[in-house]
């Protein structure tokens, strides 16, 4: 393993996970405490339950993960005890080094994106992560006001738009009168924000879909790409291959279900991680 | 005032939407927390100002209002004591028999759209409300976890399918493979899903915009329509009663900031609610 580099906030968002990549911490690691999987770890569904599995999770992190995604939905079924424990995930996890996305899909206009982005970008904020992702049904250009603030806080949206299910197809594939497609349109028009911001401010969630995405498209956003579902959607390190190329050092492909299942021990949880992580290495290292 | 029919949970959020409405309460009253809205009020920017802004909201709507819509995004801003804060104001809202709406704009795929269902639908719910909006972008279908939720508490959800900002048009307005746009052929959706539950339990949030949809459309999706931004946005309570023509009954327009403005203190606050009641009322009866 690399010598990390000394990375601080200083740096973006993009040099920090660039600091993880060369590091071979490729894999995200989902952190989703489903009341299916409080229940297979043997856990009580409630606040106290999700205590337990951050625990766990923090147990088992710490070694090899350079990103964690907790999934707020799993959080918020908890009521504000569940996200007073997101914040304790949050917090302790970013204190031991990991950069924590938080897979929120928030998106709104105006004051209201301007409040998201207060609640989880920048030091004042009391959810503070590295990177939280963005929904852009309401137009990209609403969510101006959560991207500016994580370009001045050196941390980073990721604007779903190529999402890893099948009933999203139909919409993201529609055409725009100006001809172009909406997931296509939206990677190009995030590489026009990141001009001003600078690589990776501004990301995309791109699943893998057949036809894949064509090399322009991908770098027209100028963009990272976190890719869910390695694993349990059925999604394999081939596949994230193969979907992304050239661009294999943008891809952040997370995995959640087929990480989470090797618990609840955490060495278990971390060898699982591990095997999964050095299936991808090989994997794209090899396109 | 008509004389209010005893009405419970047993009836459907459409039976109650339109029960208070009989009652001539159409304005739904927004209650939407920002950072400068709790300065223009002289209240604290934290936890503490947004429960003295709920103890004011809970004085001024026990008269007249009907429903109650919470925008999410601004309790989250407070962090984890917000949402403390936010669970309070609906149980106490819901308790003095107003329908809260939650304005959340959540949505994700499977299991993950049933944990935001568990979060907010449902009397297991920490934060049951009556109603809560949701965002299609990773497809209409996707959301059935959470409207299977709705269905079975008799609750709602309100699908963001023409939203009132102009940064949202290219998308909503982009066209499907089938030849239809994307705002259409959602509420088109939402009618066929409707089938199966009845009118409003699937409904869409449609702003205003020239030209208005077609009679045919509205009509298509068997919904109740929230149609934001009444006041404060530019939307006059005429340009309500000509975008929605003889379907006007199924309208829940929402005013916040117009609103919001008389405060803080809680007769003023009442006094513009019943003041921008009475100019809908008046308007969505000529039509």
């Amino acid at each position: 393993m690399i010598e990390a580099e000394i990375i601080t906030e200083e740096h973006s968002f993009a040099e920090r996970w660039f600091n993880v990549r060369r590091q071979g911490r490729l894999l995200v690691f989902g952190a989703d405490p489903s009341e299916a999987l409080l229940r297979r770890w043997g856990l009580s569904v409630d606040a106290a339950g999700i205590d337990t599995f951050i625990d766990i999770v923090l147990d088992a992190i710490p070694e090899n993960v350079g990103v964690i995604k907790p999934q707020s939905a799993f959080f918020e079924a908890r009521g504000w005890q569940g996200m007073r424990s997101l914040e304790r995930l949050i917090r302790e996890a970013r204190a031991m080094g990991a950069l924590v996305l938080l897979d929120a899909k928030r998106g709104d206009i105006g004051s209201t994106a301007d409040a998201y982005g207060s609640a989880y970008l920048g030091t004042a904020a009391p959810l503070q992560v590295d990177a939280i992702t963005v929904a852009p049904y309401l137009g990209l250009d609403a969510l101006t006001p959560m991207i500016h603030r994580a370009a001045a806080s050196g941390s980073a949206v990721f604007v779903v738009a190529r999402s890893s299910n099948p009933e999203g197809r139909a919409l993201q594939t529609a055409t725009l009168a100006e001809g172009v497609s909406v997931e296509n349109a939206l990677l190009r028009d995030i590489g026009r924000m990141n001009e001003a911001y600078g690589l990776g401010t501004v990301n995309a969630v791109v699943g893998v879909h057949t036809p894949p995405l064509r090399d322009e498209v991908l770098r027209s956003s100028n963009a990272l790409f976190l890719c869910p579902g390695f694993g349990a959607q059925g999604t394999t390190a081939v596949d994230i291959a193969t979907a992304f190329r050239s661009l294999t050092d943008r891809v952040l492909p997370t995995a959640s279900r087929s990480l989470l299942d090797a618990g609840p021990d955490p060495k278990a949880l971390a060898d699982r991680w591990a095997t999964l992580n050095e299936e991808l290495a090989v994997a794209l290292a090899s396109v």
